[in-house]
Order: structure tokens, then C-alpha cells, then sequence
């Protein structure tokens, strides 16, 4: 069996949200864990992962230095997210494969991920991201080309494109990887976004959604379940009302039409049934929203919002 | 044929020393359109990198966000540019094989160096990194731990640890994907240096020489040639003098009594020049030291300084 796990950026922080090295390294240690449970009953896992508070910390540092160093675009900031989460989840798998004396290793891929220029994404902004300023603040980088659009009492923040996902550009070499018996770290924060070109490739500025990247990289890839791992046991009926109710076993038809009538909040859970409804309705075996506690029964379909076929 | 590529940091900025992202992405251009030329000689090539420009900008966003953002340990830094030089000279590989008809991909490994915990260098630090400051703007820094050091009119740089390059953790996935047919880009900046410690890995705050880790790269994924592209086409005798004399072909012996003699400087052209000796030490056919616009003519062995066993 292959399974594609997809890690929430904010599952890779410590409970309060604070992203410091040693709360990412802690929360990659738990969540290996788990992983390298599945390994060791032969499951092939590939692994990939968000990064929103790791860029928006990356996003931070671009600013405060840019009269000394030239700051970086975000599709710079998101490679660097996959190579610091990665070696930091590989150093922890690896860890624990070998408490569980198995030979199996895990190996990380810089990925790449091809979007349409054309995409409506670039025309309208819809992905916050960042630390709120004062109006004041955000005035600077609004003359400087940025997008930053009033989002009430906390403040300004950066609205950036949120193109959709067309090709994993690196997934061949995912695939020969998992192939080749590597547990595979790959399409981090929903790849680095890339356009053709002139015939060539070029980054730029916006950030894929993990979750529909995820989908994409799991298809490419032949995985037969994908599992989203976020920070709640399940997608929810009426959110936040006395009637919340969560979400079991569900066919897709019938979450999209739960959908459709507006369950799932856009910039949360939306794109998380979203991306797990294209992958069931694509030929994928079933697929699962849950939390970090539960990947190995998630995995088995038997906990989370279990997505099947129907 | 196998080659090992080590492309230098400096290498990969503009003329002027300036590493933003437009600069490294032009000069990965040029340097990618040779790697493509020896790939359509069906040379199977293997790309690694420094990062020394690289890191020291990541440093300095380090130190003017600290107050809002944590700071991340060196071998993150290491890391992040393994990411970014990885993808933008994939990029621009990619084209310059497409425009060539080759079918041959790219590829980038997040790559970790073991190095020992006791090595002497971590208690005695040789590498300067990052930018100069004034002693009043240092202090704080060596409050914090850091090692600071006057250098003289220029002010006081940071020293960190350059411990040996002791195995290649991620060989494995690069061997795998050369074996498959891809150009790997790996163990940028030396390799994400770390530490064995209680069965596990733990990433160490330090810089592995980029040279040394191209000659353990280049002899464990079996490398027939190992080339250094640098800023200049030769190693040089009696270097900044009237009597400068460029090193054309030279036997390793020959080379080390040189090197003993103390024609190469510790921290530019002696790691590379011992880094060449030991690969032919050890079984390499020949290693060449020359610079980017060499670098075909340097894999044949006619340009720069051509190291041969004897």
C-alpha cells in the first residue's frame, strides 16, 4: 500500500503556534512516530507538509533586513521551508526506523511544482499571509509592488496568488525514490511555484495550496490513501455552533454537496475537503482528514473524516 | 564517465560579490549551460555548491529580526541555501538540456554530513562567516554565545566551527537517482552538518568545508573525476608575486609537497587543493581546480590545474 501524508504547517509548531527550531523538531519527532510505525508494516509513506508559519517567519526576516541584504521572493522562501522541515522530519524518522530496527531510509526532494501563468490566482490575491502591521507599516512594502489589504481590528497583511497546482515537476523523482524503497519528504508548502517560460522555468511570487498539491502529488504518484494530518480529529458539520457535529465516514458526493452549502470555511477546511474529495473522485481507494494523533489509524480508515469512493 | 561538479559560492554571485537572487540566478545560467553540454556527452554529473555568500545574508536576516522572529542555528541556514541554489539551478539545467533535446532531468537532495561531536574543530573555530561589525554591535551576539573575533580594520566576524566531513548520510538517494539517470544537485554548502547523539541525529551549528565534502561526495557516489569551479583558472605558485606561476598538470605527490611548502592560503585555495589531493589519493582518475568558463575543458583534463596519481 502507498500512502501520501500531507502534514499541516501548523502541526510542525508547538501548541501555542510558535515556530522556533526546537518546537519544529519536537512536533516532527511525534509525528515520525507515527510514521515510522506504518513503515515498519510496509506501507510506503510519502510525506509532504505545510510551512504557512515558517514562511511567514521567513517573510518576517526579508523585511527587517532589506536596507543590508537583498530580501528573497516567496518562492525562494518556500524551497528553503522544504529543506529545513525536511532534514529536521528525515532526522527524526530516521531516528525512530532505527529504534524499530528497520533499514529503511528516508530521503528529501527540493520539488518543484508548475502553475498556468494565466492562472486566475495571480490576478486576484486571495492567500494571507504574514504578520499583521499598521497601515503605516504596510505602506512601505505597498510601494514596493506588495499587496496588503485591511483585515480589520489585527490589522494589514499581505495578500499574495494562490495559482492551482497543474504538474509536480519532481515527481519523477519522487517516484523513483519511493521506488527505489525511500520513505520520501517531497512538494513541501505545495511545491515551489514555477512558470514556463521562453522554454525555460521561472519561480514566482505566490504559494500552491498544500493540501490541493498534496492531491496532485498523490495521484502522480500512484498513492492508493491520502491522509491529512491537521490539527483537529475531524472536518466538522456546522462549526462552532451548539449542533456541531463531526464528520465520520462520508461518501464523496455527499461531502461535496456538504460543501457546497458552505461548511467548510475557504482559508481552512475548504481546501482540505476540497483536496480530498478531487483524489477519491479521481480513483484514489479513500482519503482522510484527521489529526496528528491519529496517522496510523487514519491510515486504516479507521479514524478522521474517512473519505470513499460513492 | 562519472563527474563530481563543486561549483563555489562566490562562483554563484554577481561579479561584484552581490548575492541577490537575479545574481545567482544569472550565474547558474551560465554555469548550467556547460553541465548540459557534458550531460548531452552522456557524462553522468553530479552538481555540489558553497554557500558561503549565501549563508551570511540568511545570518544578518537572523540577527535585525531577532526580536520578532527566532533566529535559526547555521545548519538550518546551510540547509535553506541547499534548497534555493538547488531549485534555480534546476531551473536553469532543465532549459539548457530541453534546448538541447536531452531527456535527461534534474534533481535536488536535501543532503546531511555526519561530522564527529568531538572533532577539534569544534573547539577550535577557524571558519569566519557572515558580515563584519563594529565590537559595540558584536557584543551582544557574544552575550548570546557566539563566537566573535577582530579581525582587524575591517571589525570583528563571527568564527564557527569547521569540522571534517566524516560520511555522506543521504549517498544513498544521491547514488539512486544518478544510477537512474538524473543530474543530482547535492551536499550544497558541505552537507547540513550533524551529530550521532543517543541513536539519534541532531543538526550541529557549524560549516563543513564545501571542497572536503565534494571529495567524500565525489569517492562515495564513485566518481571518476572530481572538478573545483572557482573564481580563478588554476592554483597558483608563489600567488601575489612577480614569480607567480600558474599550476598546469601536476602528480599528487608533487602537489602536496607544494601545499606543504605553503604555496595555498588556509582559507581559499589550500581546502581545495588538499580536497583534489585526496580524491586521487584515494582512486580518483584526476581532479582538476579551474573556473566556470572551464569547465568542459576541465572534466577532459585540459584547463586549470590537472591533479594525476603519482
Amino acid at each position: 500500500m502507498r500512502v501520501l501524508l500531507a502534514l499541516g504547517g501548523n502541526a510542525m509548531t508547538a501548541a501555542d503556534g510558535r515556530a522556533r527550531p526546537e518546537d519544529q523538531i519536537a512536533a516532527a519527532e511525534v509525528a515520525m512516530e507515527s510514521v515510522a510505525d506504518l513503515v515498519n508494516r510496509d506501507i510506503d509513506v510519502v510525506i509532504t507538509h505545510g510551512n504557512g508559519p515558517q514562511v511567514g517567519n521567513l517573510l518576517v526576516k526579508n523585511e527587517l533586513a532589506a536596507t543590508v541584504v537583498p530580501p528573497v521572493p516567496l518562492d525562494w522562501c518556500g524551497a528553503q521551508t522544504q529543506a529545513t522541515l525536511g532534514f529536521i522530519l528525515m532526522d527524526a524518522l530516521d531516528a525512530a526506523l532505527a529504534r524499530r530496527g528497520s533499514t529503511r531510509r528516508s530521503a528529501t526532494v527540493v520539488t518543484r511544482t508548475r502553475v498556468d501563468a494565466d492562472d486566475p490566482g495571480f490576478s486576484r490575491l486571495t492567500k494571507p499571509i504574514g504578520r499583521f502591521l499598521s497601515k503605516e507599516d504596510a505602506e512601505p512594502m505597498i510601494e514596493h509592488g506588495e499587496t496588503w489589504e485591511d483585515r480589520g481590528e489585527k490589522g494589514w497583511r499581505r495578500m499574495v496568488a494562490s495559482p492551482a497546482p497543474q504538474e509536480i515537476l519532481d515527481a519523477p523523482t519522487v517516484s523513483a525514490l519511493v521506488d527505489a524503497g525511500f520513505v520520501v519528504v517531497a512538494n513541501g508548502g505545495g511545491g515551489i511555484p514555477v512558470v514556463r517560460e521562453d522554454g525555460g522555468l521561472r519561480g514566482v511570487e505566490a504559494v500552491i495550496d498544500k493540501d490541493l498539491g498534496a492531491d496532485l502529488l498523490a495521484r502522480t504518484v500512484g498513492a492508493d490513501v491520502l491522509v491529512i494530518a491537521t490539527d483537529v480529529p475531524h472536518a466538522v458539520l456546522r462549526f462552532g455552533t451548539p449542533e456541531a457535529e463531526p464528520l465520520g465516514r462520508v461518501p464523496v458526493g455527499r461531502l461535496r454537496d456538504l460543501a457546497a452549502e458552505g461548511h467548510f470555511a475557504s482559508g481552512s477546511m475548504g481546501p482540505k475537503v476540497d483536496a480530498v474529495c478531487r483524489f477519491v473522485e479521481r480513483g484514489g481507494q479513500y482519503a482522510v482528514i484527521s489529526n496528528l494523533d491519529n496517522i496510523v489509524d487514519a491510515v486504516d480508515g479507521n479514524a478522521g473524516t474517512v473519505v470513499v469512493p460513492g
